[in-house]
């Protein structure tokens, strides 16, 4: 029981993942899911899909119950002041979304909703890799490079709701162009798809190089991926090792830049790109002391929960609604 | 009246700034000092001597009055959680010295003591450039580059008390090296020593250029600083614009870049090179704004109190002392 919530109370968690969208509920207090569903999105899905699904999987969850609180993560812009999404980089539909009003009528339960590296920071803080640090940053690198702060316990959004975007802080002004308009930031340097990039031209630079990473793609510059780079750099490519250090070494240069700043506990890696082994950790930690003062404290580790961590943030995101 | 604390009642702050210690005496809730005292420090001071001179500055102030709570700004690395200072750069003998301890047994009041960029920081919040912003970062800018970082009111000192450090943010891996032993940092290409090294070098690089700086120092190298080159900037001097501009280019790529990570509402800044004009704070403000992302939100001002803030700083942090 927490709070003085009657036991058995349910919490339901929402995460619009983009190509993917889960429900779960679990009882207030407790740690394992009474309910999960996932559906994989079909190739262009729009928002009134993906809301149609999700209510969907919800209702079928619940089975007639009221859920006591709602916690959402959304994979996009939002404004969780206002309760609305602002548009998904991927999945057109979702502008101005009012998405917390939404789901108050439908489930009849107050609603917490933010951007999925704020959830997922605030999944890992209370439940997660986080737990007993007063102050967290969290960095997740797969498709981009997002993060979120957790500080006191709280999630610290900015002014404008905008705060966290290590994967647009600047490292390297003669860097590469990002998708941002700015050279040189980390998500261009260090995000799956700049691993892919950085493995082709240099596959296309070096013909004698990259070996054993031709033979996995088998000449087909197209399957490049930053899973494969990786699996050729952990059977001993050099050149994917090269690019696999490179993408660890600009992730470490920024998480540096962001301890000089803020000076957190801990910073907690996640995202599809930060499984790349013991190496890609040890360069990541190894730039990121390099990069901020001598005396200060560089804690960097693995992400606990997985693709679970933006649905423990909603229940956590949730259960704070519900204090008195 | 602040806190049910009873009018009258007198809050003592002090500033060990390095070259010039401060005491100052002011009512609880007023904002006009009932006392200030201010001494210039011998050529080569030491602890011992600035801790003296306070103590007798203080001394004069109160006449023998009890201060309810006494706040304080220290030139250097502090311990606020242990109350001791860690050392000062420019100052020997401050080594690990228990201040607050001291203190209170001086004075039988309660003391907090911060570092002058977080105090600062504090001050221009409550009293000065910061107030009714909800998050603020104070970059003061002379010797060096310091910084201090105030979030829901109250100072951000992070996990080890070293938050805030924006001088030794990388923003060029190819820069000159800073003191702090890595290279390209804010302070090494935006403090006021580095203002006058690269007019230095400039001026013997170019032997055209200059023709006015070169007049304002005649011929003596050892004249610059960055008052002076700010001084030739403002004649027009083609050099020493180049100079100035890429000093707020630095520190405005800084700020960008602390925007990027945390949103802030405002960015005050401050220190004797931040008074080098209007031109110098829009180069700046420039900057900023180009190295974070296009709807961020990115206000830069200059900050009010001038030598006052971290007096005003140590006030507020008194007056927070006595909060139930």
């Amino acid at each position: 029981m927490q709070y003085g919530i009657e036991p058995g109370s349910l919490i339901l968690a929402l995460d619009f993942g983009g190509t993917k969208n889960s429900a779960a509920i679990v009882h207030a207090g407790e740690r394992t899911w009474r309910g999960l569903r996932r559906q994989l999105s079909p190739p262009k899905p729009d928002a009134k899909y993906d809301w149609a699904t999700m209510l969907s999987l919800a209702h079928d969850l619940l089975k007639g119950q009221r859920p006591i609180a709602i916690g959402v993560s959304f994979g996009g812009p939002v404004s969780a002041s206002r309760g609305k999404t602002i548009l998904s980089h991927h999945v057109p539909g979702w502008e101005n979304f009012p998405i917390a009003e939404l789901l108050e009528r439908e489930f009849a339960g107050p609603v917490a909703v933010d951007n999925d590296a704020n959830v997922a920071a605030l999944g890992e803080a209370r439940f997660g890799a986080g737990r007993s640090a007063t102050s967290l940053l969290y960095v997740t690198v797969s498709t981009g490079v997002g993060g979120g702060w957790i500080l006191n316990g709280r999630i610290w959004r900015g002014y404008g709701e905008m705060a966290g975007e290590i994967g647009h802080l600047m490292i390297d002004p003669s860097g590469p162009q990002c998708v941002c308009g700015r050279k040189g930031c980390v998500e261009i340097l260090a995000c799956g798809p700049a691993i892919a990039r950085q493995a082709r031209e240099r596959l296309e630079e070096e013909p004698e190089e990259g070996a054993i990473l031709r033979k996995l793609i088998e000449g087909e510059h197209a399957l490049l991926s930053a899973q494969i780079v990786n699996q050729a750099a952990q059977a001993g490519d050099e050149l994917a090792l090269t690019v696999m250090d490179g993408a660890a070494r600009a992730l470490g240069l920024g998480i540096g830049s962001a301890i000089v700043l803020m000076n957190p506990e801990r910073v907690v890696l996640g995202g599809g790109v930060s499984k790349s082994g013991e190496r890609y950790f040890e360069v990541v930690r190894k730039n990121a002391r390099a990069n901020c003062l001598p005396e200060m404290h560089v804690e960097v580790v693995p992400a606990a929960l997985g693709d679970d961590a933006p649905l423990w943030g909603a229940v956590a995101m949730a259960g704070d609604l519900l204090r008195p």
